[in-house]
């Protein structure tokens, strides 16, 4: 963005807002809203208002800086994208309506592209490059479309967002993992510079496929996945893929003689442990699936859930849900809520891993208002299958150490993924190897959104007033404020404030409105620049008031020392 | 951009075409793909390659900085606009197909956006603005999408284009006189500073509206519009709206009798004119048009054409063609290639202004095979209706002043228009004005296609080995060219040569490829960067080759005042 003349605060330009909108259910939407950074157009579609422009502006302006430092190319790709080459992907298809589609005035079929493995892969299939082209990495930062169910959230689950997509084409796939790992690199500088503290974990490749991914989260109440992670090591996992090393005893020590027990209405884990004075270590937690018409009862240790994402993975399907009360008379033989792993008839079964040689559980007998007690993995059923189907819970072991799982929802800002050589196959992506040979190339691919880490930088940077831009990716380092614009002094000291910015090589926002000087300073603490500087009565004795944003530190100096008085400021600023 | 390391020529990066894409009709459009520069995707839908893109981005340099120093405010509107902004504007209706349309998945109608006055003027009219705040000038750098029946000449009539489209509001239509004469200046800059010869012309104001437009003329052979301009002056105008001063007598001095002449065959202006001795000055030429199945003679000085634009103002309405030979038989009252306005029956006539007061004018007899000599306006028939409906012709006099006018295809690059308060009634853009009461705004809108200049300056600044592209505009500034890339000693030079750029805030293009150097020559005229350093045998003598692009101008230099040497050579490149 080429330096401009300074921004003045008006309705037009920053339309500040007194009021949370009422749509905003998180805080960071509800902030740019009310700072004027930006106005919601449609569901999950905004307008970029000029300060909410100028911070986009300096997030790509670092996601470029890093993706060129690793020697990636730019390139910028149309926004409708003809058909055929989704259709030869199959992606056409599968993507259902999350893609926007359209028809030209021939009928021709086009899609906003949501992302753009495949013209891409066409276009370096086109130019029928040798093995000495490789590697490359080409990107763009672009508008994407996806039409989601639930827009939400403002920026963060968006229809229309921004997006850095790169494609990496290789001779091997080792060559492949170098260019992950600098990926890897670049997308936590990135998060760095913009003051986010992201965590990578393991993650499914979904619809782009592939055989690895890892996605970039930053760790916030408002995030909509859930990820596991270790304390100690580097080891994370978005919930759907994590591995976790239990630390609690499922079951119990000593092996009792099975017996039946009485529990009229009690079927919850903590209600049969708490009657039972046992903990929930001790029963073995049973949730009934309807899987393709037939039920499927899962077994976990009573003090975890099922993970619905694992159990997706396991079957290869989405289609399946819990029993529900309506459906329990065409399965009549089971009994919900006593249902367990002992002469269980009309239902197939699944066990998570650690019910593998558990002794003495708790659970259901297969008969109204019963239970079994003294039950033994091995003796009394046997565990099979069995697999990785329980969510962690806090206070799991890591996997890969010693140390112990944290759980928490996260913000994915970004997501890399090894593809192999599922798109060079399918689009005919080869090179001329060495030997005269034609193959396909190995591929990369690496996305982070820049309209979501512009919102999750305000969502992780904010207090009870407004925004705390940290400087590097502040829309403007300052504000300049002045109290009674219409005094002569304070006027000739704003004009001399505006040349030394200009000077500086600082482009300046300016309140000069005939507002009240509670207003200003209420709309300066919302709009959150690093550095304020007020021109008030003060100048009469050569003085101006300063204040950094992020830490509310305050101070004077004198006019004649500005230069040097704000730019010790704003070296101090975060 | 952020500044990144150097860009590498392969194929995949720069893949430079030997031969004119078959389906390139003009040289710019060639240029760019052989050049390696962009890529067509789909009809009139484009990729922009690394180099391609670099030269955009410096494009849309300027134009941002440009609008920025006339204080105009930068945002970034969605590219799917919701139907309902457009049904109140009811251009949803008027734009026909060539609005791109699509449905999300919930049915709901949208467009992508092919020019934004719906957004902005409601996003004014949401901020609830008074006087205070006026005016202001709001603008964005985005691609816009519009279906043309007939894309072509590659980026110059695209369906998918970028554009800087601004919308000024103010208090009164003289107020917006002034923002018009500023982005005036402006867009004149931009062209200046993009080395394009821009002519301001007069224009219709189409599906845009308002009351007053100007175009930004870039002339050249390509161009789709005709314009006229004096050369003497600032008078300009499209065709379609230009008035002429005729420097030509039309038809004879003196006074004769009518009489009927036998002209068997000959009914062309010239070979009527020919056959009888007289020059076309003398003949009165008529054209039949089919208006809503009826026809219309328009009569017009033999030495001019019909300008069909003209005929289409006149009758509001662009449906209507030339009399075909099959509906000759529709008409049979009629005489084509022997219709005169004497004794003309079957027909409704219209006069060119220059007909009016005619003498001793040649026309047809309305009878198969003979014409009437000594025919005089006023005697012999009423020049009635009357318009301005004939084309200008090369020495036409100005309307403005005592100068000549010349006619010439333009390419247009800009256009600007006072809108008045068209959008401002219909979508409510209300102000509170000084006394309170609400007022509607005055409005301007001004759009200026970078896609488009990008082209026309390849357009202008090319010659027969490739582009020449102007110092400001160009993607990079310096092309290296290392002829033996396997010498260690050439190798040496080329990383001397990369830092010590990276010093001075170059970013280079590399070509070290293992190709001939002739090759490598070609492909560096072609692609055309202002500096080309050649790094060669000579390097063993401490001296490197130097070439400036636009001139051909060689030179040598020695390695030890490299930095010297290429900032005196970038300077006096042009």
């Amino acid at each position: 963005m080429a330096k401009g003349v300074d921004l003045r605060i008006s309705r037009v330009t920053v339309p500040t807002l007194r009021e949370d909108p009422a749509d905003a259910e998180v805080s960071s939407h509800a902030l740019l809203i009310r700072a004027g950074m930006m106005r919601q157009i449609a569901a999950g579609i905004y307008s970029l208002l000029p300060l909410g422009l100028l911070a986009l502006v300096r997030v790509e302006e670092i996601v470029r800086d890093e993706m060129n430092k690793k020697g990636a190319c730019e390139i910028a790709l149309p926004y409708i994208h003809p058909a055929d080459v989704w259709i030869e992907s199959e992606r056409w298809f599968k993507y259902g309506p999350e893609m926007m589609r359209l028809k030209d005035r021939q009928g021709r079929d086009f899609c906003l592209g949501p992302t753009a493995e495949e013209l891409v892969t066409k276009y370096f299939a086109s130019t029928a490059p040798s093995y000495k082209d490789l590697p490359i990495n080409i990107y763009q930062i672009q508008t994407k479309f996806r039409d989601e169910p639930r827009p939400r959230y403002g920026l963060l689950r968006a229809r229309e967002f921004r997006m850095m997509d790169a494609y990496s084409f290789h001779t091997s796939s080792s060559d492949v993992d170098k260019t992950y790992e600098e990926m890897h690199d670049a997308y936590l500088n990135i998060a760095r510079r913009c003051s986010l503290d992201a965590r990578v974990v393991e993650a499914s490749t979904g619809l782009i496929g592939g055989d690895i991914s890892h996605e970039f989260m930053v760790i916030s109440q408002v995030g909509e996945d859930v990820i596991v992670y270790c304390k100690n090591c580097n080891y994370g996992a978005n919930a759907e893929l994590e591995r976790h090393r239990p630390t609690r005893i499922f079951g119990g020590n000593k092996e009792e003689p099975i017996s039946e027990v009485h529990t009229p209405g009690i079927f919850s884990v903590d209600d049969v442990a708490s009657f039972l004075g046992i903990t929930p270590e001790r029963v073995l937690k049973c949730v009934l699936y309807v899987v393709q018409g037939e039920v499927l009862a899962v077994f976990v240790p009573g003090y975890r859930d099922v993970s619905e994402e694992k159990l997706k993975r396991f079957l290869g399907t989405d289609e399946f849900h819990p029993l529900r009360d309506d459906e329990r008379e065409i399965f009549p033989e089971l009994t919900p809520g006593f249902t367990g792993p002992v002469g269980l008839k009309g239902a197939r079964v699944l066990f998570d891993l650690e019910v593998k040689g558990a002794k003495n559980l708790v659970c259901g007998a297969n008969k109204e208002d019963y239970h079994l007690t003294g039950v033994d993995e091995g003796r009394d059923f046997m565990a099979e299958p069995l697999a990785d189907i329980a969510c962690a819970v806090q206070g799991d072991g890591c996997p890969e150490c010693d140390g112990y799982l944290e759980i928490a929802h996260g913000i994915e800002i970004g997501h890399i993924f090894k593809l192999g050589l599922k798109y060079s196959e399918v689009l005919g992506a080869n090179f001329t190897d060495r030997d005269g040979s034609l193959k396909p190339a190995h591929m990369g691919t690496y996305g982070i959104g820049t309209t979501r880490i512009l919102q999750t930088i305000v969502e992780q940077h904010r207090d009870s007033q407004g925004i705390r831009w940290p400087k590097a990716c502040a829309p403007l380092q300052v504000e300049i404020i002045v109290l009674s614009p219409s005094d002569p002094m304070q006027n000739e000291v704003l004009v001399m404030l505006e040349g030394m910015f200009k000077n500086m090589g600082i482009q300046a926002l300016v309140d000069e409105r005939e507002v009240s000087a509670g207003v200003k300073f209420n709309d300066a603490d919302l709009i959150g620049l690093p550095l304020q500087v007020v021109v008030g009565s003060k100048v009469s004795k050569g003085m101006l008031d300063l204040k950094i944003r992020y830490t509310q530190e305050r101070g004077d100096f004198s006019i004649d020392n500005a230069a040097g008085a704000i730019k010790k400021a704003l070296d101090s600023a975060p």
